[in-house]
């Protein structure tokens, strides 16, 4: 009977030397962190065995050349605090959390900003309506409200607890209560760390001096490259077309744009191009598209590029079929094989198929499907690849891998591209890719842009069907403050002007993103050289705070157990550059309270003071999307053209200043097209805006000699006086 | 650059030799199961190394000795068809799938029961709203409606993939289609295979023979010892009470459901009666129970037995903090301490506490609380235990652990016991625990019920806080046809007769319930001695079927972008024993449809013949809960007394028939409160009717000499005729 060795245990009579012994091997000796400062203000630990693949080593890219420049710092951890141990073949890492200390990051989240107390294990999956650490960029960073960034280089699956467990053996322990009698009793009670299990014998982390909390994302983004620079193209507007559209379809609905005077830069082409699609050829399908070349050129002549939808799983029907075949995975996807892109040989064959038939005609990027999850239809973690890799690790880095790789066949082309993919990860903030998913919620779409910001990726709340104009309106208002402008109404196929009654106003806005290309491609360029987010959430923003509440719900302990008190985050706002505060409103609202941080904000319509430290209450009509401007703010704009300019083009611009301050804003300039900016082919020239004799005055310093130079007239709009 | 590497490998020209030989570590052997027949129809499998702790280990339950009289069967699955790799350091295992066939079971799901094609992750969790495998009982068996069973003893989180993935090499491949033309192209291709990655490098699995896929179940059951037998008293009437109660107001209301005429068996005390709770002391506070023997003995006297909320960590005002304190992992639980309750040492300073302090008192059983999860609430998974035991290992173990030491403190006490608990798992079944949650949808509930009849646990659909009379009155009629009829509205302080609108309903429902008790008292004990779940889901019944409509949606692809089919199950009609099926109402509803499986279906309160293997929409009114017996189904019933008869007393019994068909049932017998009946002290007598020269006339056999017999006067009633 089971009694037996149960009772005989009992009556041990342990003394503390058997204990002892009984607990060696359970014991946690911690492990050392060996850390090294690589770069100003980075510093690299390693501790124990990593495995030996990871997420840089899977986007394959180099810092950037700005971190050497960048100011000392102290490691702004106590390195003592940082606690790594193996257990049970995993590693633990913990680090130090102060009272007062928010965080942000941990991927793309599309609900929470604030992350402290969340749990999560990072998962690349589409987003299924929690933040639960399954998303399309489960980024393993963090970064503090206190001014520093952590991040763990693994491409394995991290269960982190980002403020939530509470130690036994901590020192600075919640205070005990009893629930029975004491109000005060908390269903969280106060933790003092960051706790993270990854499945691998050994980790990489990086720690990222600020001071100030942006300085550190910065430091992130550069570790990488630096964030990546859209051709001025990229930032001009995008539609995408129904899924079977011939080639003349395509025309006409390019000609429709002309006509009608709306901006359009490139046309996204969904699966129908292909001859067969999930899975795919990757080959054009001659019945809907006999010229793929002439029809490439045509377009491009009608200054519209062409983008292609696709996802990478093979079809028995492709070319490349049998000589990828040995080089993918063991399950399929949609019937289609998957290459394994940890491989040189699987990319060769894929991204050689893709340059021949689709870059060399001039096609400018590619919208990447189903690289992110839907477990339901994605390869299984059971499956095996021929690397050798894990399916979670392959997983974890195939939205990287899609990106970098045919990346770098553009520039191999020398050719920018702009384009969409549906996965990223840590170290792919320098590939030029935009995220997008199927989910459609407005709200959790202008989460997912704030969020984007604290994860080195770009996210676009891109517009698709609406049942009303308002709420076409409404979507398209952010979309324009966006990384990409992009209505994605292929199934419905509906257009810029499909609701009458909003049409005006959806061309004014399409006009708007065009007349602001100066401010976005010059924002653009401080991500890519500066590694500063051009999209970021207003807790980066200085004199904005933390501005979390915590509200006591007062419902019955039937309906909320454990008495939790609801957070109310602040999310319906976010900074658009350097400048702008961008407050939309949501279908169904009319009006909305704006939090402006200290100092004064102007209207960026009006130029007139719409605050300077408050809570505001704004009321703006359907036709305008609020925007505010910092006092100082400088917005160059050039004219609403239909297409963004091409190589060498000279492009008149007005240069808006806002407020009273004097201010300086860096210009940025380059061809906007090609890889010459590798090679030093840029410009930055500095604006300034100066009080002589109580009155404004601009000016631009010249461009450099041999440098690019598309700058024709100036003009000068000083908003507020 | 990191070019070089890459170009390098690009110009490889790759024979087939090199191809073989960069694979080799890739390449995945099939290792061997080998397999052992160790009870007639169950076969048990290993591979590799299991892991040393597991799910039966925890239990430390033995196999029925009915398994031995079993017949014999022959392995139900082609066992070449049955693969185990070890793949980075996980285990691999792959079951087939034939094109037919519905699988169930994955533990305690709330919204599914048809589980081929679904994914998850199997982990102890509070049920959050959607079954991705995070429950309160993660069971990983499964049954297939072809009559096998599959269990696989790990107690660690398993990825399920049941019937979902597609592998390149499979023999029964889905057919390739394009999506671009083909309308019959589906997102979820035909998947020939259940796959499950373990993360360990071995298996321990066990297959069990129908032929019927209840024999599975029931062998299933069988190996951890049968299910449950509750004492009398846990079938009858149980009320939890407001908190901070004191020993006066319980008295007080038991006296007003005496007084009221309201069957009442044990009242439940939630946290107030500890000195401390959240974290716990296990002490009782005097300023409420001032003499918690005397109360205990008091209620007993009045027919009511005490139930005692806890859950397992330990406060520092504790008097057993400091001994177990050197048992407990390294993360506390809302400030206690958490016993490593798979070391004897811990369990021994926990349990014995328990039972000085109740169980000799005459304290009858526990609400074992929060063993589940809630991961924002438990100790995350980074915690490390005494025994070295791994955080997922206590967890998905640690409702085991609670239920199976509590369990033995009784049966040494001889006292048999009936409580609650938030968390089991595969190795459970014989433990008197049921399973109960936070959620509170009524229909979730039901589904539960339902899939705790294929996962070997017990689950009630209790009842809490109700806005309307009717959602009292369809919740409490649920809860009369289920293991445990309970109001567990200690919040609101509701009480049966809390809408007067509908007091004389609920006490009918209520006496219903007692007058049922040897039906509940036999199934039950078919439950322990065969295996047979009490509470069981449709499709285990002959004659019904899988029942599952795939509806293709109209939605347009923006809603919808993988034109998912919409899967209907037939979840709110089960059995309740052998012969009813049970088809409640939610609030709402007026009417519904009911599958009568083929064979004649009786009316269970006229004994009308209610349909026969068809669908039948019923207008029950408020005052019932529709309930159809099956032909030939016999319901022993007694009076509507107001507690369960005590060991010895002598009960009349009324025996009813439905339906015309010459039926048996095996009706039990023991004291229905002490151990005795694992010494043999029980009885199983046969009621049999037959037709007899027209008529029907029932008889029961004597009970044997010696054995318990409390049966007192005998009246037939034919209900049909």
């Amino acid at each position: 009977m089971i009694q037996e060795p149960l009772n005989a245990m009992r009556h041990l009579n342990l003394t503390l030397s058997t204990l002892f012994l009984i607990f060696i091997p359970s014991l946690l000796f911690g492990q050392i962190i060996t850390w090294k400062e690589i770069h100003p203000g980075v510093w690299k630990g390693t501790a124990g065995k990593p495995d030996a693949y990871d997420l840089l080593k899977a986007a394959e890219t180099s810092a950037s050349p700005a971190l050497a420049k960048l100011s000392k710092q102290e490691f702004p951890l106590d390195k003592s605090a940082i606690v790594f141990q193996v257990n049970n073949g995993k590693s633990y890492l913990r680090l130090p959390l102060q009272r007062n200390e928010q965080l942000y990051g941990f991927g793309l989240n599309f609900q929470t900003i604030h992350q402290r107390g969340r749990i999560m294990q990072l998962h690349a999956d589409h987003y299924g309506k929690s933040d639960n650490g399954r998303t399309h960029a489960p980024v393993p960073f963090y970064v503090s409200s206190l001014g520093y960034g952590v991040f763990v280089n693994s491409a394995k699956y991290i269960d982190v607890y980002a403020g939530s467990g509470v130690r036994k053996d901590s020192k600075n322990p919640p205070k005990v209560m009893d629930r029975n009698t004491d109000k005060n009793w908390e269903a969280h009670p106060y933790s003092d760390a960051v706790e993270m299990l990854i499945p691998a014998e050994g980790i990489e982390i990086y720690v990222f001096a600020g001071p100030k909390p942006v300085n550190a994302i910065e430091r992130f983004n550069l570790l990488s490259g630096g964030g990546s620079l859209p051709p001025r193209w990229g930032l001009g507007f995008t539609q995408r077309v129904h899924r079977l559209y011939t080639a003349d379809q395509v025309k006409q609905e390019a000609k429709a744009f002309q006509e009608k005077g709306y901006p359009l830069d490139f046309i996204g082409l969904e699966p129908g191009w292909q001859t067969k699609s999930y899975p795919c050829t990757f080959e054009w399908d001659r019945s809907r598209f006999p010229d793929p070349a002439g029809f490439v050129k045509d377009m491009d002549q009608m200054g519209v590029k062409i983008n292609l939808w696709t996802n990478p799983y093979v079809s028995p029907d492709a070319s490349i079929y049998k000589a990828i075949a040995p080089y993918t995975g063991s399950h399929t996807v949609w019937n289609g094989i998957v290459p394994d892109l940890s491989m040189p040989q699987a990319r060769k064959i894929l991204f050689d198929q893709f340059e021949k038939e689709h870059v060399k005609i001039g096609v400018s990027g590619y919208k990447i499907d189903e690289v992110d999850g839907f477990d339901s239809y994605l390869w299984p973690d059971v499956a095996t690849f021929p690397s050798g890799r894990s399916s979670e690790q392959i997983r974890q880095t195939y939205g990287l891998l899609v990106q970098k790789h045919s990346f770098e066949m553009f520039r191999r082309n020398n050719m920018r591209t702009y384009g969409l993919v549906r996965a990223s990860n840590a170290g792919g903030a320098s590939f030029p890719y935009v995220i997008y998913n199927d989910n459609y919620s407005h709200e959790d779409f202008i989460t997912a842009l704030i969020n984007s910001g604290y994860a080195g990726v770009l996210w676009t709340p891109e517009v698709r069907a609406s049942k009303t104009a308002e709420e076409w309106l409404r979507r398209f208002q952010t979309v324009c403050f966006s990384p990409m402008a992009m209505i994605n109404a292929w199934s419905s196929s509906m257009q810029p002007w499909t609701f009458p009654e909003v049409a005006p106003q959806i061309k004014a806005l399409a006009e708007l993103r065009m007349r602001m290309m100066p401010y976005w491609y010059s924002e653009f360029a401080k991500y890519h050289y500066n590694g500063t987010p051009p999209f970021r959430g207003m807790n980066l923003e200085e004199g904005f705070g933390i501005n979390m509440k915590k509200e006591k719900t007062p419902t019955n302990l039937e309906e909320n157990p454990y008495e939790e008190a609801v957070t109310r985050e602040v999310k319906d706002q976010y900074m658009a550059g350097e400048y702008l505060l961008v407050a939309p409103l949501f279908t169904g609202q009319t009006s909305r309270k704006v939090i402006l941080p200290k100092g004064k904000w102007y209207d960026f319509y009006t130029g007139k003071l719409a605050g300077d430290g408050e809570v505001i209450t704004i009321t703006p009509g359907m036709d305008q999307i609020p925007v505010f401007v910092k006092d100082g703010g400088i917005i160059p704009m050039m004219p609403a053209l239909l297409h963004a300019p091409r190589s060498g083009a000279k492009t008149d611009i007005e240069i808006r200043h806002y407020g009273e301050k004097n201010a300086s804003y860096n210009l940025y300039d380059d061809d906007g097209e090609t890889f010459a900016y590798e090679k030093g082919v840029f410009s930055w020239r500095t604006i300034k805006v100066e009080r002589q004799g109580g009155q404004l005055k601009g000016s631009i310093s010249a461009a450099e000699n041999g440098k690019p130079n598309t700058i024709g007239n100036v003009t000068w709009r000083f908003m507020t006086e």
